[in-house]
């Protein structure tokens, strides 16, 4: 497979709860111990961030999947 | 869910690669009846860029696994 690269950005109501889900799915993003795709995720302001650069399109499925997750379950939270 | 956007971007090994499998992942992208996320999907030399902007994040999360596969069956096809 060739040379993949991306960002996503998602804006969330405000600072606050992109704060929030941010510190949620960085606990995740610094607990997984082997990564196939290179990734960045970052916050900036009421956005959260990911760059990423990948070799193999099945592998950075999985991650694309597994971040937008973690974004989803810790937003939910938020909304309790 | 907030506003998400972003962008993917898939490099090949040239110009005919690219073209070939952008030009059967096309037939995909135009036959998809209906869909959740915007998405515009274009050539650029030898690289696929992808482009998107959605409100849910798990029809984003499905959009990106379509485009995804179909390109690495594409791929796999102009591989054989």
């Amino acid at each position: 497979m060739s040379k993949i690269r991306g960002s996503i950005e998602i804006e969330f109501p405000n600072e606050e709860v992109a704060r929030v889900v941010y510190e949620s799915v960085l606990f995740e993003h610094k607990t997984v111990p082997y990564r196939r795709s290179k990734l960045d995720f970052s916050l900036n302001g009421s956005k959260i961030i990911i760059n990423f650069v990948a070799d193999d399109n099945s592998a950075l499925r999985g991650t694309i999947n597994s971040y937008l997750r973690w974004i989803k379950v810790a937003l939910e939270i938020t909304e309790l």
